[in-house]
């Protein structure tokens, strides 16, 4: 009887967990965050960092993030051009799920 | 100088969080899990509650789910079939990954 005392609403355009994913659900978009966590990231660290995503991937992918105000870019008028990342207030507040995220992972994944 | 005082290691194959996204990167997977949570969902209640979701995407999400463990499946041999969900072990502990999604937006993005 109990089993369906408390059910979760419909996850319609308001749910909360829908929105959250509608920004992070890409298949990298949280290990970027991850990677930039709080930290100050020119672009070639990433590239390494985040093994396996390619240029065109990761530029897009950062693009949005920058776009969805979760990352900043700054660009230094400098030859060669210098581009630094970092999160935003908004971004931070992402690393709690990131959080999670890797100690799912650790406890039962890897 | 402190900015890059402490970097994340490289994400790669042994990356726990790249670990656990391979498991839940998909766009409705965690939407899925969050809808199904401490419940025992009949599968049309779960095709009402994620709204937008095809027949055949959620079809194909909970088969992944099953076969990854995190969902059990009970089919109940009657006309018409009856056909249950739930979470298992595994599936209940992705839940704090849901709850962090959920707050972060309620808190800034609905």
């Amino acid at each position: 009887m109990e089993k369906n005392l408390k059910k979760n609403p419909v996850c319609d355009e308001r749910c909360p967990v829908r929105a959250s994913l509608s920004l992070l659900s890409g298949k990298w978009t949280l290990m970027i965050l991850f990677q930039i966590n709080r930290n100050v990231v020119r672009y070639g660290e990433l590239k390494r960092a985040v093994t396996g995503i390619s240029e065109k991937m990761l530029i897009q992918e950062l693009n949005m993030l920058v776009e969805n105000k979760l990352v900043s870019k700054e660009v230094y008028p400098q030859i060669p051009p210098k581009v630094e990342y970092r999160l935003t207030e908004l971004g931070l507040k992402t690393l709690p799920i990131v959080d999670q995220l890797a100690q799912f992972g650790l406890e039962n994944l890897v």
